[in-house]
C-alpha cells in the first residue's frame, strides 16, 4: 500500500496536525511525518515533493498557516494528490491560511479541508487509498458506521442532561 | 477503472462545471453527470451516494453555490472521496459556498478546491485514479510538463508585448 | 398542540442550545430534543424530519456549527418550517455556519436566528405556535411587556452606576 | 386564514421583493404590500406592526437593504413571527443587510432568509401558516413534490448538453 | 449649553460606555444617561427621540452591539445629530455593529465611530457643541495639546525600554 | 452660519460627492469644495485643517477611498467636527475606506458615514449647524416631513405596480 | 544600477502590471519582464530567484491572484527584497491574493502593495534603488512635487464642476 | 550606512514593535526608535517624515494599529522607502489596520507585511539597506542558511514526538 506524507510548515503546528496522524495510525496506514516550509526550506519541498510518487508515496497532506504556502508549493512538484490543512494562527482566524491554500489556478489542486481539519485530511487520504484497497474501504464504512451509532449514544445521553436543566 | 460521478446542484451550474467535463474527457476517464440536489431532490442524492462505490464510482464531484450542501450531504452516504465546487452566485462573490462547503465536520471530509475552480476538482479527480493507474499518472506527468512549456512560451511571448507597451 | 422539535448536530451543542429549551418550558410548549447530525447520521435526519409533521411537530428547531447543514438538510425533508441556530466554533467566529444556515436555495427556506441565539429560536417558535393559540400569543404580549418592564428597571439601576462613575 | 404582510423598506426593492408576492399568489394566500421605513415613516411602522395581529395578520415579511432594520423594527411592536429579507445594495454585496437583520437581541427573533431571497420569505409565511390549514400543507407537500420532478427533468437535459460539449 | 444623551440598549454596554460618560465629565459638559432599546422599548425610544430637541439636547449618542439598530431607530425620529458607538460582542468581532450602525440610508445620518470607541463618540459630542460655546472649543485644543504633549513624553519613556531590550 | 468644506481626496470622487454639494446648496449652507490629498498634498491638508476653525468652518466633509486616511489626518489638525465618507474603489467594495475612516484612535473622532454616503454626510452637517440656527433645524424638519410624505405616496404607488405583477 | 524584475504569474496579469512597466520606464530603470509561475514553473522561479542577485537584479517584483504565493516562492530563494502586487481575479474581489501574498511567516518579508497596486509597486521599487542613486532620488522628490502640483490643478478644476452642478 | 526609523504610533504597541528591535540589532544595523502618532503629534510626524533622507536614513517603518494612518502619513512626506506593520487591537483581529495600511492610491507606496509582523518588517529593511552593502548581504544569505538548518533540525526533533504520540 502507498505512504502518505504529513508534512507541516512549522513545529507549532504539531498539535493539530497530530490528530492526523492518530486518524492514519487508526487505519494502519504508513505514513512519514516532516517538518518542511515552502519558504525557509524550499528546496527540500521540492525535491520531497518531485520524488514522492516514485519513492511510494500516495497522498500528500500539507499543514500551514497565515500565508499558507506549502499544500500548493508541494502540488506543483507532483501529480500525486496533495490535502490542504490550513492552520489558524494569531490573527484573522484562519481565513488568511484558508483562501491561499484553496484558491489554487487551474492545473495544480489542492484538496483542502476545514480550517484546522487535521483528522479530516487523513481521513480524506485513507479513502483515496481505499480505492485500490477493499479492507481499507471496509474499515472506513465499519468505522462510519461506529461514528454514526456514537451519534445515536449521544442522542440517548442528552436526554438525560435535557431533563436535568 | 473506476468512474467519476459529477454532480452539480442546478442546472444554471452546467457553465462552470463543463470544464470539469472537458478536463476528465482530455483524460479519458469514464464518468457521469447529474443534477441533482441536496434539497430538491435529497432521496436520490442519498441513493445515489450511497451506492455509488458499488456501482463503480472512485471519486464524486459534487458543485454547489449559496449554502452549498451538495458535497457534504453526497460525503455523508459514502466513504467514497467527494470533491466540492463552491459555485459563486449573485452576492457574497462565492465565500458563502466556500464556506459551507470546506468547513465540515471531523468524520466527514470534503475535498474542497477554489470557488468555480471546476477544472481543478477534475484534475483532482485524476490525480486521484491515477493511484492505481499507472498510464493515468504519466499523463498527467505528461500534461504537467506541457503546462510547463506553455508558461516558457508566453514568457516569449510577453517580451514583444512589453516592447509595444 | 403541536410540538416543538430541538435538534443538535453535536452534543457539544448543547450549552448554547439549552437557552431553547427553557424558554421552550417556560411557554410550556412541547418538545423533543435530539442529538442527529447532518453528516454522521444523515438517514436518522431523513427520517426523523419527512414524518415530523404527521407526529405533530410543528417546527423544527436545528442547531449547527462550521458548515452547518443540519438546518437545510432536515428542511429538504419536510414543509413544516425549520428555524436554523447558527453556532460559533473555533474558527471564523460563527461566520462560516451563518452563511451555511441562511443562504438556501430557492424553494427549501430556513429561518434563521442569530449566530448563538438559541433562545430568539425558541421564542420563534412559540411565535408560530401562537398563531393557532390564542393562550400563548397572550403569553407572547405579557413577557414583551415584562421585557419592557425590565430594560425601565435597568435604566432605573444604571443612574446609580453613572453617579458612582 | 390569516393574512401576510409584505413591507419593503423602499420601492427600489421591488424587483427582488415581487418574486414573495407571486409566491403568496400561487399558493392563494392573502397579502398587503406596503413600502414603509423604519427610519422615514417609524411611526407608521410601528403602528402597522402593534396593530397587525388584531388586523389578521399572521406573519410579516420585511425586505431592507443597507444598516437593514426594517425587519428588527416591526418586530419589535408585535409577537406575529417576522421574516427578514437582506436585500443586496451597491456595496459590500448585502453583508450589511445580512448582518443587521439576522444578528438580532434575545427577546426579538426575526426569521431571516438569504440575501434576496424573497422566494423563500414568502415559501416559510406558507409553511407557518399550513400549520392551522391542511389544504395549505398539501399543496405545499405537492409543490415540492414538482420541484423535485423538476429537478429531475433537468438531469434528464443536462444529458444532452454533456453530449454537445 | 445644549445637554448630550447617552443612550445604550442594554446595561451590559456600561463598561465600554463609560469612557463617553467620562469624557463628558471632562468637558464639563450636561448629560443624561439611559438604557433604552430599539427592540425592547421601542416606545420610549422613539418618545425620547422625537422630544429629544425641544428638552435641551443638543447631540444623542447611542451605543448597541449585534445587529444594533439603535442609532438609527433614534435618528428616525430626530434631526438632532445622532453619533453611534458599535459594540463589539460574542460573535463576529463588532463587524455586526458597525455595519448595522454605518451604513443607513439616504435621509437618516449617523455618525459613526469606531467599535467600542466610546471616548471618541464623546469628544465628538464636544466638539459639535463647542461650535457655538468658545470655552469649549479652547478647552478641546488644549486637551488636544496636550494628548500632544503626552505622546512626545511617551516618545521619551520609550528610549529607555529600548535600551532595556 | 459656519460654512462647511468638502474635501475629496481625488476628483474622480466627485461623482458620489455631488451628492453632498446639492444638499448642503438645498439647505442653502454655505461652502467650499476641494480636492486634497492626505498622501499627495499632506501639507495643503494640515495647513486648511488647522486653519479651518478661524476662516469659519463649522464643519469638515472629507470624501476618500481605499486606505482612506483623508479624513483622519484633517482631524488630526482641528478639534472642529469631521465627517468621513468612506468610498467604494475597484477592489474589496469599500471595506477598505470603511474601515480606514471609521476605526480611528481614541482622541481624534472621525464622524463616518455610510459607504458612498455623501447626501449623509451634507445632512448630518447641517443638523450639527442647525443646532444653533433655528431656521436650519425647522427647514430639517420640514423636510424629514416630507420624505416620510414621499414614502407614504411611494406606498401608494406600489399598489398599482403589485395589482400588475 | 541594479535592474528590477518583474515578474507576473500569468499572462492574463499584463494589463495590471503594465502599470509597473511604465512607471520603470518613466524612472529610467533597468528591468526584466517574465511570466513565471509558482506552480506551473516552479523550477523556473526557484532558479530565477536564487541567481537574482548576482545578475544584478536589486528588486524583485511579483505579481498574482487567488492563492498568490508567486512573491513568497520568489522571497523564498532570494534575500533581494521582494514586492508582491495581489491581483484581483474573479472571485472573492482581490482579499485572497493580498493574505497570500501579505502574511507570509516570519524570516520571509513580502514587501506587498494594494491589490492591482502595480504602479505603486515600481515607485516602491525606484525608491529602494534610490537610496543608492541620488539622480534617482532627485527624479522621485520631482515628480512628488509634480504630483503635488497635479492635485494643485485638479483642485482648481474642481471649482468649475461644482459651479455647473 | 543609512539608518533605520522605527516608528510606532502608540507605546502599546512596543510588545509588537520590539521584534524589529532585536532583528536591527541582529544585522548590526543603526536605528532610532520612537512613538510618533499621525493623528496626535501629526507635525512631529510630518518633520521627521520630510527630513528623513538628509538625517541619514534609509528605510522608515511605521507600526500601527485600527485606521492605521501612520505609515501612509509618513510615506507622504518622503520619498524614503516606508514599510508599514499593521498591528492587531482589540477588535476585527488586524483586518483594519492591514488595509488601511496596504491599500495605498497610487503615487504613494507602503511596503507593507503581515499583521504583528514586526520582525520581517526589520528583515525587510535590512534587505534594502543590504543592496549596498555587501556585508551585510553576506549576513542576510547566512542567516537565512541558519534558518533552513533549523528547520531541518525540527524535522529531526518531531520523528520523537511521533513516536511518542
Amino acid at each position: 500500500m502507498k505512504k502518505v506524507a504529513v508534512i507541516m510548515g512549522s513545529d507549532s503546528d504539531f498539535p493539530v496536525v497530530s490528530g492526523a496522524i492518530k486518524t492514519l495510525r487508526e487505519y494502519g496506514v504508513s505514513f512519514e511525518v516532516h517538518v518542511m516550509s515552502a519558504h525557509r526550506t524550499p528546496s527540500q519541498a521540492a525535491e520531497f515533493s518531485s520524488t514522492a510518487r516514485s519513492r511510494g508515496f500516495g497522498v500528500i497532506i500539507a499543514a500551514a498557516g497565515k500565508a499558507a504556502h506549502l499544500a500548493g508549493v508541494l502540488a506543483a512538484h507532483t501529480t500525486v494528490p496533495v490535502i490542504g490543512i490550513p492552520i489558524k494562527s494569531s490573527t484573522l482566524d484562519g481565513l488568511d491560511a484558508l483562501l491561499a491554500t484553496v484558491q489554487m489556478p487551474k492545473g495544480i489542486p489542492v484538496a483542502t479541508v476545514a480550517i484546522d481539519g487535521a483528522d479530516n485530511a487523513a481521513l480524506l487520504a485513507v479513502q483515496i487509498l481505499a480505492l485500490s484497497d477493499d479492507t481499507l474501504a471496509e474499515k472506513l464504512d465499519r468505522l462510519k458506521a461506529d461514528m454514526e451509532a456514537g451519534v445515536l449514544k449521544k442522542d440517548e445521553a442528552i436526554q438525560s442532561k435535557v431533563a436535568e436543566l
